[in-house]
């Protein structure tokens, strides 16, 4: 069973239901959505957007196949009218957002759909699906990246990630967020992201001899010698390497490095750094896996473990301490009149909003105002058009391109904003024209929730 | 872009890597894999199998298609020879696996995979993140089951599912725990699953009068009315509810139930049921989302809290407290040798095992005793025969059946099992038959860090 990923299925079945309506009631009118987050998770002092790419995919190509329609004709929710509809259904907004790779914080819109209501509506929630993971993902990812500067990162994690799309968009935003590279064959084909990987522990255990299991891949794979040395005894499996090395070199082949993947990875770096050196192989790296995260790799970083380069699975490819954002979409603006969600402690800002970033004279973030979009302000506007009556206005961004914009807005960040310990306030603000929009009610109760003033 | 979910090249490349060497070597004699868990983790007393069936599918196509090993080949990384194999290459092996429904806990096989080295080594990623993600959401679904006996449980949480295959999944796993259905209109088409869903707060914001919104909805959707009654102050919007309750009655419709989905939800559903009552409508139900999970639940279930069916979204589908599962996949024989591995801290259990459960006098679960497949103990053989050189032996079970098989075997654990907050010893022993193919070492390693006898 193939499972759709591009299906316009990919919805919850309540925004078929007010689609039904919408066209029953002609309230097809102008609406403007945003997506955002509610609030900004305790672990991180700033997001990054990404995802961008796919849900414009996504939007392009959003259509109901003949099947589906048939399919939800059969259902008997719906008149025949309205499955009409579906089948003719394509998406016609313009759509504005924040270029992949930009910080953003909670409050602020990723992203702002411009389209007939039931157009901006069905699209609601593929899109969160969509642009929550791999801003998360790259959220979380970017802070090994500062946590090991200069070390090589590699992406372990599609074993652990949830199912085969999380694993291949999580390579992706791994690989914006500064890695180096994945493990995972079918996303460095997808989207051309170098690959990494050697051998597991099986393989040294289908061999009756270590040694010869080390010799057996060399000659296999003479570009990409890396042993892993750690199934029976690290230290006496890096005495073998030793030796190893010593009949390679004959063949002119060189080991590239050991990987460790067990025990006390700090330790064993050491002893096995020594070992090498006494051996006269300070050429080899070591290559680590294993439990690792951004607070591992800093811990070892600051004690200056002799390790050149890390596997990171599973604790990143989850966002284990943050595994969802509180990401939502809401109805900004509707036949010309903006609205907002009053719902208690889900108080939203109302209106078609731009943010306006705001620098000192280093070039330092100052602070975001979050305005409306129809009102300039001073500063930077981040929000961009991206798509026009449905259609891609520029060309698919390259990932390199990304991965500048990130490494450039890192360093606009004030330093305390890269702490992995230390929470900082986020530097928002609310302009006035969008507090003359809401009433005094829902200002204090949104002032009182999230101490912005 | 349509992500793969079925290509070969879903895999790490280490997988890739090693084949080129086993081919090389003529390391094709038979081996067996098992996948399992290291460890339970701290909030889990026991964990649910799921995920087979997509397993099974997966084994069955493998295969690479013409333009992947062209891909393979123009990297440069892997001889002629190798690609050629990789162009017929099937999976012929024997599967044995636990019939999904099946509780289990750590260090038992879920799986075990019986082919040439090659085969059984190319599925291992693909199959840890297919039965480790349904493994792990099915066991953290039924915890809500358990908390809220007898009450509607619907899925919710697509949009903030790790990508539209967790989202799939997850729909799945869900409803094998006992949820009634699920709001992902793609997974109840795949799977057959109920699907459930009205309207969000944008379709209430987007009328210019609630309660016109409330009517507008019933007209288009007469056999599905559930009004979601918090966009501006709940207890208003359920006075309206009465009001148009009393005036659908007139043309035949029923107000099925109100939906709540914010604030504080306990006091507001005792409010509204009052209303209600008080208006002459006991027969609208509650139904209530937003930020639940297994531990609310309870918490309402045991205050008496009068709702009747809950949403459950982003802390279900992500299983936030426990966001992967420790599972592994290990050689545990090749060439007809029992293995193990014995990294530090990561001591594994060598040979083909078997798990026997053992019940008391009145059918509840006495202990596990992990054994060898073939010395035959006292108890009940877990792991049964799903795969034959490569094919199915039996159809695709209906989910209903998997359902049933959950709701037994919870009834056959002692009851500490099911607490949500008190952890509980496994119930797992080690054969003598398995210890005596392990050095003393390792026996009392493995002893230490998981305290088993």
């Amino acid at each position: 069973m193939n499972y759709p990923t591009e299906s316009a299925l990919l919805t919850d079945l309540y925004e078929l239901t007010m689609l039904h309506v919408y066209y029953k009631e002609g309230m097809t009118g102008h609406a403007v959505f945003e997506l955002f987050l509610h609030k900004r998770p305790d672990n991180r002092n700033f997001l990054i957007a990404a995802g961008l790419d796919q849900a414009l995919d996504y939007l392009e190509n959003f259509a109901f196949t003949e099947d589906e329609c048939q399919w939800l004709d059969d259902s008997g929710r719906f008149d025949k009218d309205f499955i009409d509809i579906l089948k003719d259904f394509t998406f016609t907004g313009d759509v504005y957002a924040l270029p992949e790779g930009t910080i953003f914080f909670e409050k602020e819109p990723i992203i702002r759909i411009e389209a007939p209501l039931p157009e901006a509506q069905i699209v609601e929630t593929r899109l969160i699906n969509l642009l929550q993971f791999q801003s998360m993902i790259a959220s979380k990812a970017v802070r090994s990246s500062i946590a090991a500067p200069g070390k090589l990162l590699v992406d372990f994690g599609l074993r652990r990630a949830h199912g085969a799309e999380a694993g291949m968009l999580a390579a992706r935003a791994c690989y914006l967020a500064g890695f180096s590279g994945t493990s995972n064959v079918a996303a460095s084909r997808l989207f051309d992201i170098p690959m990494f990987g050697t051998m597991a522990h099986s393989y040294i255990m289908a061999h009756d001899d270590e040694r010869q299991a080390f010799l057996n891949f060399a000659k296999a794979q003479p570009d990409n010698i890396v042993l892993l040395i750690d199934t029976y005894d690290t230290e006496s499996a890096a005495i073998k390497v030793i030796e190893v090395a010593d009949q390679l070199q004959h063949l002119g082949l060189e080991v590239h490095a050991v990987r460790l993947d067990s025990g006390n990875i700090s330790e064993h770096a050491c002893e096995v750094r020594k070992i090498l050196e006494d051996g006269g192989h300070p050429e080899i790296g070591i290559f680590a896996s294993s439990n690792l995260d951004e607070h591992v790799l800093e811990k070892m970083s600051k004690a200056g473990v002799p390790i050149d380069g890390f596997g990171i699975g599973t604790k990143i490819i989850v966002s284990e301490d943050v595994p969802f954002l509180d990401c939502v979409y809401k109805l900004q603006e509707y036949a010309g009149t903006p609205r907002y969600k009053q719902s208690e402690g889900k108080i939203t800002l109302p209106g078609r909003r731009q943010i306006y970033r705001r620098y000192d004279q280093k070039g330092i973030l100052d602070y975001d105002l979050i305005g409306l979009a129809d009102k300039q302000q001073h500063g930077e506007p981040l929000l961009i058009k991206v798509m026009e009556q449905g259609k891609r206005v520029d060309a698919r961004e390259p990932l390199q391109e990304i991965r500048k914009r990130i490494d450039a807005q890192l360093k606009q960040l004030p330093e305390e904003f890269l702490s992995l310990h230390v929470s900082v306030e986020s530097p928002i603000k609310i302009s006035d024209d969008i507090k003359a929009l809401m009433d005094a009610d829902s200002i204090a109760q949104l002032c009182n929730t999230t101490g912005l003033s």
